[in-house]
């Protein structure tokens, strides 16, 4: 393991067509002196194109291997060379490359099973293209699951230096939540979230604080019952399972600075509950991890920007912050 | 109207067994120099014993008539008396006091219509003792409407310096949130907001900001079909009556510090939606401001605090914001 945790990272290319090419030149072009080694799979010549072309300031460093990846780092950016079946094109999604996207993320996952990367961050993919590709998956986490094995439950977590936040339930319409929330879910997310807190981030006890589904948490069961007989015993069974968790609590109020400090994670029961606070604190240094997996693995928190790709205009912000948090989960997870 | 803006603004005493007197106390103490001139119904006597029981430096001056405040505001906090059935005690609620804190707040919308006050400032009620009483309406904005005359919707909006916020559903269990919300209702708030930017918010061209009720607002209806039935056309009826309106917008990212300076007010589809960002960016400073009353109501955006009366440790900063925002309507309504 600390052989592993000494690896690079591993950077996936994500959706050939959009912004991720640009802002992985970008981050190691402004922030490359205050981020862990990471290598980058792509086309090495596109790379250099692209990079001359916006007038980004990052040599391409083609590498044959994982481990050239921490002494070249240091006088540019690192590549592992993957082909493309046509040359991508700025916001023209082609079926034809989705293959070399999908295996380059299979890529990626393989090579943290056998030590050589110590963690996966992904750039952004588009879904679409990918589908017309045979792709079967929901979406991006789902498959790095099914990569990771056949009992793996992945549970998303927003994190930010100020906020981490984990929504129970995620891209369904809000009037289901009600309905698809249960005890069971809500306490294996919260169970994944304190064990990924201990191992990856180095909280010894993680502190949890539940979120309420109503208007101040319910007000016990006089604005609605989903507070008393849904969130309120899966606070019970995590405690009774030695979790230091709190809740349900009023989620108008426990989101401000103050409030913060008492909790290493906010469990939050819905989509909006969960990402209005951490991008109205941090809005472009948001980082998406998902948490279960066998694997440590980062994203940034947007999509594929296929409008903005070309333009040199995409934030690299998130990335940035989605690699320096891969690298300190990493060495957490070696001191572990 | 000129005459009333120049009139002091009228401070009502809320629960007298909560913490109203000592942060109305307060209040004066640390901000006087920087607030408009009001005056507080409350007993004389007891405030003096307040203050000099919790040392906190504020003369109290018996005034006779809302037309002497503005002289003595500058030397002390002006009085005007009222009396109670028994002598409140902190954290203690009897309801014999009911009438008295009924009558103030009769009296002080009076005063707006009389024009011997420019707003009415609330301090917080407790409802349950005043139910004890026969008070009979759903809560302290409800009883205000009422004083104002059969055809008053009042519309509840959270002002910060930092984000302005209406909820259009309140107090309902999330779950009825979809079947409660109609076009008509998200309208008819939404144009009252529209009015009071304009007339007491100086905003000569008012901006709105309409949320989607769906995670991504619903993504063009696969998340969710409300943000496609009854949200947009909300906002295309605005438009259409000449309000600059725009939505439904993606809630998670309309609140940063970037995304507030395209809108003067958010329009949430529920409370938490509402709430959980302005609480987040300001806690302590957020201000409950009734709008389409035909007088200013504005109140501190947080309960009694029994737990808390007597002690000198509640906060003073929601109201110090809630008499300075009234202060600023006022002015703004005499120009309008």
């Amino acid at each position: 393991m600390s052989d592993s945790a000494a690896a690079p990272l591993v950077l996936t290319p994500g959706e050939p067509a959009g912004a991720g090419a640009e802002i992985a030149l970008k981050a190691w072009a402004t922030a490359h002196n205050r981020l862990p080694p990471f290598f980058l799979l792509e086309e090495p010549d596109r790379l250099t194109g692209l990079a001359s072309r916006l007038g980004i300031d990052t040599p391409i460093i083609e590498i044959s291997a994982p481990e050239a990846a921490r002494d070249a780092f240091e006088n540019g950016l690192p590549v592992l060379p993957i082909s493309y079946a046509v040359p991508p094109e700025a916001g023209r999604l082609d079926p034809a490359n989705s293959p070399a996207v999908i295996d380059a993320i299979e890529r990626a996952v393989r090579m943290t099973a056998e030590g050589s990367a110590s963690a996966v961050v992904t750039l952004p993919i588009q879904k679409s293209v990918l589908y017309e590709a045979g792709f079967r998956y929901p979406g991006h986490t789902e498959f790095l699951a099914a990569l990771a094995g056949p009992d793996v439950t992945p549970v998303m977590m927003l994190a930010a230096p100020e906020l981490r936040v984990v929504p129970v339930t995620i891209h369904i319409p809000l009037k289901r939540v009600p309905d698809v929330l249960t005890t069971e879910m809500i306490v294996a997310k919260a169970r994944i979230t304190a064990e990924a807190l201990k191992r990856d981030f180095g909280c010894a006890r993680p502190r949890l604080a539940l979120a309420g589904l109503n208007p101040h948490a319910g007000e016990d069961g006089t604005i609605g019952t989903e507070d008393r007989d849904i969130v309120a015993p899966a606070v019970a069974a995590l405690r009774a399972e030695g979790v230091d968790a709190v809740g349900p609590l009023s989620a108008d109020t426990m989101f401000h600075a103050e409030a913060r400090k008492s909790y290493d994670a906010a469990i939050c029961m819905y989509h909006d509950q969960a990402l209005i606070p951490i991008k109205t604190v941090n809005f472009w240094g948001g980082v998406n991890v998902t948490l279960g997996l066998p694997f440590i693995r980062t994203s940034p928190d947007h999509g594929t920007a296929l409008e903005l790709a070309g333009t040199g205009r995409a934030h690299a912000d998130s990335l940035i912050a989605a690699l320096v948090m891969a690298g300190e989960m990493a060495k957490a997870r070696a001191r572990a």
